[in-house]
């Protein structure tokens, strides 16, 4: 039997959220790794929120996705055939190879995964990506004092559930927003945050206000929308605001069309209140990485560092799972399992 | 005859743009100085936007004036009667007696003015706390390397002749945003600027960018409004924004009605560019105060750094001139002479 490639790539650029018809499957014959190349077979796919700018023309920090090009990525796979000296066949990495079965790689993109620290998914999850960009932003930007309040949005999510549990780790009070009571429980109970504040709740400012009685002091913000609002009130002076992402925006084609602008309150807030607002990528601290991967394997072995995935499983449903993660559908590191065989 | 004291008390809190109704000039009894005090006879008053912030009711980062209370200001005084060891007759300070012709002091708020190294009015400006304003900012925050792109707003202003002109000294590219023809004149060949624009011209946008080829490293933010929506674009990665002021701003009441909302546009481009804003004041650098007053008198005595003081004379026409300044209708640093003896 012929084995093929299975790829989604982009059918047509989104106004707005994304449809299923924006995406489309197709099928390509196997790539053939030439010398210093490998073979690999994706086993997971991760989704992230970053991926929906890919898919606009608008410049971004990084280049769009070609109409017809491959969905980009971030994968575990194992290494199916190997002509590069550094890696042999079995191993199991993470790569940058997207939305597809196969792919070849000349090695630059690849980072060893060590089975035996937790199950490989999470190396697309609270070992890789998106832990290391919540301990990136929260140790080089937020700075967490011992005692300090740590207000956390989209806090189940993948990078945010880490975001409060290493602020714990520092000795400050961790507090999470989160959308629904079931999410809520989960931040509380299972991540042992110190309080959480559901915003989809109709007394969600009062709530988070009560919550935070101290004031704010780091603000990780994944988020935007009602829930900056909310939040801007209550920093305190010198608050840090690592800006990582701004979800509830994504699907926004153009400047929002609202009765008020916010931005001058906000500007007001952050120059009177002396107010760092910094955003960042991880790969601006790429240098520390490992010390993260280290710690994390350490906080993981002891038990303190805690993590969930929602995962789904086959490539063809990969488009509407993302979909959802725009809409904060998912509970956990949204993961998308492409080979049933593992 | 007897002498007393005359201030300008607020008389309402203003509604958006302050009215000469707002204010009253007032007699009182000359205040009487005890022991460990001196009575000041102010000689020249600072007027700065940020007093609008302390006329309303609103929460700043200090107390509002208290309805029928002396405006608030930096003053340059003599040193009229002196029952304070370290003070005698005659001696020359910088103040923070606010908006009237006399005032007693425990000594707690005076800082010498050596009248050798220039004007005494300089203490209020080039000198005193927007000199120092725009140093902290710049070196703290701005952090200028030589052969970046420093952009100004109010260029001609206190606080952004001074950004400028140490941004060049440091080795950066000033581009300063001023308005009018004549402001943006004197930027450019009294300051030494490398570049200036006119922020009233129809073609503002387009003249900022072909002014910053190299797009923007540094932006030193005292207006808001239509100069950030033209600065924004041009913001390079890793650019920093200290935000000092937000002078377009400072008569809104409320939020400001407009049709669309700037703030998720800002917010998506300080995150994908990895920028910093960060909002300060002059008094948390203030242990940086003395190395400033030091090197800024050595620029002043080889020619380096020049100034520009807008003096207007008398205490009762401060309220009118305060009103233009929020208009910038003041060219250079605003200051009114109170005591025309001098």
């Amino acid at each position: 039997m012929t084995e093929f490639n299975r790829k989604i790539v982009l059918a047509s650029r989104p106004a707005g959220r994304p449809r299923l018809t924006d995406f489309r499957l197709e099928q390509a014959e196997m790539p053939e790794p030439t010398d210093d190349q490998v073979l690999l077979e994706t086993i997971y796919l991760s989704l992230d929120p970053y991926m929906r700018g890919r898919m606009s023309e608008a410049k971004s920090y990084a280049e769009p996705i070609a109409i017809g090009g491959v969905m980009v990525g971030a994968t575990v796979a194992k290494i199916k055939q190997s002509r590069h000296p550094d890696w042999k066949e079995g191993d199991i990495v993470v790569a940058y190879s997207g939305w597809q079965s196969h792919a070849v790689s000349d090695g630059s993109d690849l980072r060893a995964v060590d089975p035996a620290v937790a199950p490989i998914s999470t190396g697309l999850g609270v070992l890789g990506m998106t832990g290391f960009t919540a301990y990136a932003g929260l140790h080089n930007i937020g700075c967490p004092k011992a005692g300090e309040t740590v207000v956390v949005a989209a806090a189940s999510g993948a990078v945010g559930s880490v975001v409060g549990q290493i602020a714990k780790i520092a000795g400050a009070r961790a507090v999470g927003i989160a959308g629904g009571a079931e999410k809520c429980a989960f931040v509380k109970a299972a991540l042992g945050f110190d309080a959480v504040v559901d915003h989809r709740a109709p007394d969600f400012v009062e709530r988070l206000a009560e919550a935070c009685p101290d004031g704010i002091d780091v603000y990780f913000e994944n988020v935007g929308g009602h829930v900056w609002d909310a939040v801007l009130p209550l920093l305190n002076d010198f608050a840090r605001v690592p800006l990582c992402g701004m979800i509830s925006h994504y699907n926004d084609d153009a400047l929002a069309k609202r009765s008020v602008d916010r931005l001058p309150v906000t500007m007001r807030d952050i120059q009177q209140k002396s107010i760092t607002v910094r955003g960042f990528m991880n790969v601006e601290f790429i240098e520390q990485q490992q010390n993260f991967l280290k710690a994390a394997a350490g906080w993981i072995a002891d038990g303190t560092l805690k993590w969930r995935e929602d995962i789904v499983d086959g490539l063809q449903n990969a488009p509407a799972a993302f979909i959802g993660l725009l809409e904060g559908r998912n509970f956990g590191k949204l993961v998308v399992r492409i080979s049933p065989k593992q």
